[in-house]
């Protein structure tokens, strides 16, 4: 995976804009973040394994990335989480003000999709990618998600009702990211596939996060632990306790897994990546 | 203008979340709060008067005009200019709540983009709408001339400064309306026409808006009139006068109605629109 994260990192550096005014920089501080680039990666080893160019797949997996970045920016805000940390740093608008962070999102959800638009692949291929990406960051997708996420507050949620919460609001990028990358290669036969990997993977990545919170230290988090029990949130770990929840998350890992049978090619990178993801301390 | 008002209006209905949570409501009363669908109106008509065929535009054209409405959600929010009235309403986040105006602006910017998707147009002319639109909207235009704007705040600007603001805040999104008419009637060749009418009638637009500011009523602008004098804002009127301010106008009217000459096609309903626009009370 190191390899493909250096090809992403040189591409959004080259996306992104290079002004010296507090918005450009806002959105290099906020992107060049450390983040794990897990929706690229996927992007670009989707298309890899289905056969396609990596290279002509790289303006997808920016923007995917970019729409992910805008999304935890606008989260931080005051008037959402209000988070002052973003691994370990702080966050966009308590480093450049809530104004230039607001902005910083909204131009970041913007370039995403002017960048989508650079790609050198057919042209149909591009308006569905729009219509995928748009659709899974939208009010049908991620925002849909903070909107459930929000109306949960203050209640005691149903586990049924934080998994369809959680699919919307990590899920639908997670599984646009896949996607995308089939899309590039040409091989939308691969979609069903991926898209199956990808509501194992998203769920699975999000019990893992509630297990940490509960497991792990702040210096390894980069943010303070047992933040869900201090905001009374209900997660996997206090609908299902810790043992159960690892139990799922070895379970679905299994289930994406298999899922890379339907697709012709080496899938090998994606399964590792699946393991990667059940076992990671962060 | 009267016929297409309603087709726009019934096609943006059909194009928003019908859902009962509140930001589906968030989004629907904002875009349906009284807007004067410049900007759609711009696309049809070039659209129009390039021999295309108007209901294929209409996604362009909605599209635009929810870019418009995202921007003013954002714009009124507190941490931007903290507007409490839009239109003589409350705005968006006074009605709904500071986080779920944040969400409806990030959901109808990223709506935009899946409606452009939904053209039925050549794919290639919508990739390029997507790279035109979002070009317009993002850093490079629209939220570039907030930051611009962010950044004049408290200092005094030159008539210079100030206009290169306009043009990116308010003009970059009226151009990208008129591009995407030609575009969506397949003559780009009128591009280079339809960018000279914009250029002129966006900075006519900003013009008129200062003058009104100090020469209306409240009831008639649907907000508090004489709030640039009370902000200490540099405006076209502060540099150069009323009368000189409205000359100014006229000028750049009749350049924009001359650059229609370049059109093949009636370009009438432009025109009359522009002389609309130079003589408008609200």
């Amino acid at each position: 995976m190191n390899d493909c994260l250096d090809i992403i990192n040189s591409a959004l550096e080259a996306y992104l804009p290079d002004g010296e005014d507090v918005v450009s920089r806002a959105i290099r501080y906020s992107v060049g973040n450390g983040g794990k680039r897990i929706r690229p990666y996927l992007t670009l080893e989707f298309c890899r394994a289905c056969g396609g160019d990596v290279s002509r797949a790289l303006p997808y997996a920016c923007a995917v990335e970019m729409i992910h970045t805008y999304s935890l920016i606008h989260d931080d805000l005051p008037c959402m989480d209000d988070d002052d940390l973003r691994r370990g740093k702080p966050s966009c608008h308590v480093e450049f003000g809530y104004a230039n962070a607001l902005l910083a999102g909204d131009a970041l959800l913007t370039l995403a999709f002017e960048t989508l638009a650079k790609a050198e692949l057919p042209p149909q291929t591009t308006v569905s990618a729009v219509s995928i990406l748009a659709s899974a960051a939208g009010w049908s997708g991620m925002v849909g998600g903070q909107v459930m996420d929000l109306a949960n507050e203050g209640r005691r949620v149903t586990a049924r009702e934080l998994e369809a919460t959680d699919r919307l609001k990590t899920g639908a990028l997670i599984k646009a990211a896949c996607r995308l990358g089939c899309l590039a290669a040409g091989r939308e036969d691969a979609v069903p596939f991926a898209d199956e990997y990808a509501d194992c993977l998203g769920i699975a990545f999000q019990i893992v996060d509630d297990i940490l919170d509960v497991t792990s230290s702040a210096d390894l988090l980069g943010k303070p632990v047992g933040s869900d029990e201090q905001n009374e949130k209900s997660t996997y770990v206090t609908f299902y306790g810790i043992e159960e929840s690892r139990r799922t998350v070895s379970e679905l890992t299994s289930r994406a897994k298999k899922a890379l049978d339907g697709i012709e090619g080496d899938t090998s990178s994606l399964a590792a990546f699946a393991d990667a993801m059940e076992n990671r301390k962060n």
